[in-house]
């Protein structure tokens, strides 16, 4: 009786969680410009009642009684982990003061305004004392969480739960002693030809191309459906209703295509949770308040990651599936080959926008960011000098020249609004992507057979079963030791890369 | 304080309602089959949500401040009428037993399963069980609400408030008697000719063409949108997003097209309420616990069928947009003339079937449904006998014979779900909406004039003025008494039908 009343007060609050992210999928959209202001407010109700009653008096006594209900149970069964999931999520919340949160929110709506008009003028003075708000108050935030050595520490645990400015350091110097020379190599080689990727492509078969590769990777339309948007991403509400997006490029068509592939690959990690799961904490992320199942950031990112590129980008993927392409547009297709198709959209060359960089160039911009938070939040940069630690760290990583602000520092959305500590899923989702492909294929040799012929069932459902199938059942390390014997590790991820470019780029291998 | 507190907690359940409608929207229009399982739960946590804060100890405390802090101002003052609102409202809640509500849903669901089988098969012996228990639980939920005369006039309060059963059938044994001659008469007549209704016009150019229409008489695109949908509706989340939808059979144009400016009349209610009600009690119906802002379900009904009928449905609407209708559809509409078409849309005649029903006999069917209903409800009427008293009911009143009960007495799906007290108020709609026009245009001629010269801004504007911006403020007979110096007047409504019909079939006027 207590752990089903509890299960039943959880998965109220997955209801609540889900139902904001109905409102905010409609309000990127469907919704008429109009229903702003009062969608906001919507959405604010929304979360309060989620975490009100997650903290509430009738949970507490909840998870009391099924505390003894279940004390006979092992540690690691699913009801013991949902109650210290539910244990440690009410933890965390209380740890942050109300009007915190409060000064944060709305310090996150006007600094918004204040960067949008600073991007426009390339003026990063203008945002910068709005800039220096949010750090102070994040780094309030993290001393209420508390954090053992690095207050950047406590920022990163609720989107990637357990790692540590001090990991990440060691992590990146490592991709970067890997990667450098692979994009200084690339640098003097020439670029394959691209042109035919900026052809007129109509948008409404880019969009019907895009869902068809969703679908041909697994991509369970009963349960989801595809739409457009000005900024491509994947929600939930439960694994039963999972839904992407993804924008269109009259002029550029591999960004709807890969778009698509991309959030079908977080999609697959929600769809395919197990079914028990359903309205429970083990497919709720409690500690950031958003209905989804996967059990970090990272992990999602992952899932993504390996769809879009091991898959997508892949020689095989092309073989297979670029006559399909060509049918859908044979005049803008008419003189290419798909080698041709492959090599262009895995071009790879510094650049100055994250949101544009190409595979091999992506994870310096995260690495310079997460570089530039942790010592904004420990105090050892100032907002005043972040403009310049920025150039020099472009400089040095990717040897190009930032022009002005706009394309440099302001460029992001995420300070403006108070995230601080999320950059580093990106860098993790792509170790955690090479490093399952390289357990999955080389496990089971029938993998990589199946994906040469266009078969995509044996990949998508060792997936599921190492890694989508548990949601939040077990953390992110655990799951990866469970599925390739060992935690975060990215020699498959540079290995990756350095086969991958090697080839295409026509390097000599060291 | 205390009354902005109030207001606040009041814009909270108006933000949970909202939502919730939000959730039904998609449900409707956009979601994935998948997706049904775990709505249901959504959905019912938001009610319950809205429920709860409604009849909160948080809710009562902020009524007691505020009724101290309000106690100078007159009584019908908006401040005295949210408190007022808010407290007949919980007074409301609290005298249903959860108990009995939880019963009511739960055969709901159950029941609407049984009666698609039994209609399916035309076989409502099998349906009779289910009815029965469903009677008798509204009839306990009627005495658990109370009431003066008659216990179906409890289950009314929730969709028209203040309206009994002895008025109603006044009411009704007016209109049979001022309707009864024209549908007799028309009976005689030799029918217009409709062939090219049933032409084959392409779906995507019915939704343009609708839409245009909805926009025509001021539907507000910028805080709204036009969907596909199986059954119309409209629904709003706040005035500044008010969606419609309308359905589209290819062989049946005007379907589509009186289907959008029916919902886009119930819009324009929604859109043109005061701006100061939002998230208020005086947007939000607390009794029906529903986030809309007309003052009962007929008081709306009314908007949507003047637009629909007294606007749409007129000689001068034709002759102004017969032009762009042919346009949009040149082959199918070739040899057809703006007064023909016309006709065709107006053409009456007896029917079996309620949606399906032409202005001049939909009243019948509702008239039938009340008899029975509240009948049913004070025991005067067994379920057994239901049959016989439709059948009966049909054949006296618009002379048909009903060959099944798939095509009778199951043909709605409200008592499956519970919903019983709710036909008057398309009557109520109708009465009101013959009474509002001729009002508007007797009062200001400009009116008139302006519609002949497709220019709707006078008679919304006057509409906006005497009903919509006042949302749920006045009751809906002072809401009637100030806009037309009455209360509902049935006298306005039978001038308009004989008018419009004995002009249309050359009937003798008496």
């Amino acid at each position: 009786m207590g752990y089903s009343a509890l299960l039943e007060t959880a998965g109220r609050v997955n209801d609540f969680l889900n139902a904001g992210s109905i409102l905010s999928w409609d309000a990127r959209t469907m919704m008429p410009k109009g229903g702003a202001a009062s969608r906001a407010k919507q959405l604010s109700t929304l979360a309060v009642a989620a975490r009100d009653l997650l903290c509430s008096d009738e949970m507490r006594r909840n998870l009391d009684a099924a505390d003894t209900e279940t004390a006979s149970l092992p540690e690691d069964s699913p009801e013991r982990a949902i109650i210290a999931q539910l244990r440690e999520a009410i933890d965390y919340h209380d740890r942050i003061p109300t009007e915190l949160l409060r000064r944060k929110t709305e310090l996150g709506s006007t600094a918004h305004e204040i960067w949008a008009d600073a991007r426009a003028d390339a003026d990063f003075a203008r945002f910068a004392p709005a800039l220096e708000e949010m750090v102070a108050i994040n780094r309030e935030m993290a001393h209420a969480i508390g954090f053992a050595d690095h207050p950047y520490d406590a920022l990163m645990y609720r989107f990637e739960p357990g790692t540590t400015t001090a990991q990440l350091r060691d992590l990146f110097a490592t991709l970067r002693a890997g990667m450098q020379p692979l994009v200084r190599a690339i640098a003097e080689k020439e670029q394959p030809r691209s042109d035919f990727l900026y052809r007129d492509f109509p948008a409404d078969a880019q969009m019907r191309f895009a869902l068809q590769m969703a679908e041909a990777i697994g991509y369970d339309t009963s349960r989801g459906r595809l739409d457009l948007t000005v900024h491509p991403f994947e929600i939930s509400f439960t694994r039963n209703d999972v839904r992407i997006t993804t924008r269109v490029s009259r002029n550029y068509m591999p960004m709807s295509l890969f778009g698509a592939l991309h959030e079908a690959g977080h999609a697959l990690y929600e769809q395919n949770i197990d079914p028990d799961y359903t309205r429970t904490p083990l497919a709720t992320d409690l500690i950031s308040l958003y209905a989804v199942g996967g059990v970090s950031f990272g992990a999602h990112e992952s899932q993504s990651r390996l769809w879009e590129n091991h898959v997508g980008r892949s020689v095989a993927f092309w073989g297979n599936h670029f006559g399909a392409l060509r049918d859908a547009f044979p005049d803008q297709l008419a003189d290419v080959s798909a080698e041709e198709f492959h090599a262009a959209v895995n071009r790879a060359r510094p650049s100055l926008i994250r949101v544009e960089a190409d595979e091999l160039t992506y994870d310096f911009h995260v690495m310079l960011r997460v570089d530039l938070e942790s010592r904004m939040i420990d105090g050892s940069l100032d907002v005043a000098d972040l403009p310049e630690a920025w150039n020099a760290g472009m400089k040095s990583m990717l040897g190009v020249d930032v022009p002005d602000d706009a394309q440099g520092v302001l460029q992001d959305v995420h300070w403006s609004s108070g995230q601080i500590g999320t950059f580093c899923n990106y860098t993790i989702g792509n170790i955690m992507a090479a490093q399952l492909f390289d357990t999955a294929t080389t496990q089971d040799a029938g993998i990589a057979t199946a994906l040469e012929a266009a078969d995509y069932t044996p990949l998508r459902d060792w997936l599921s079963d190492k890694v989508c199938r548990h949601g939040r059942r077990h953390a992110r390390d655990e799951l990866l030791r469970r599925a390739t014997g060992r935690t975060l590790d990215p020699q498959p991820y540079l290995r990756y890369l350095t086969d991958k470019y090697s080839a295409l780029y026509g390097l000599a291998r060291a």
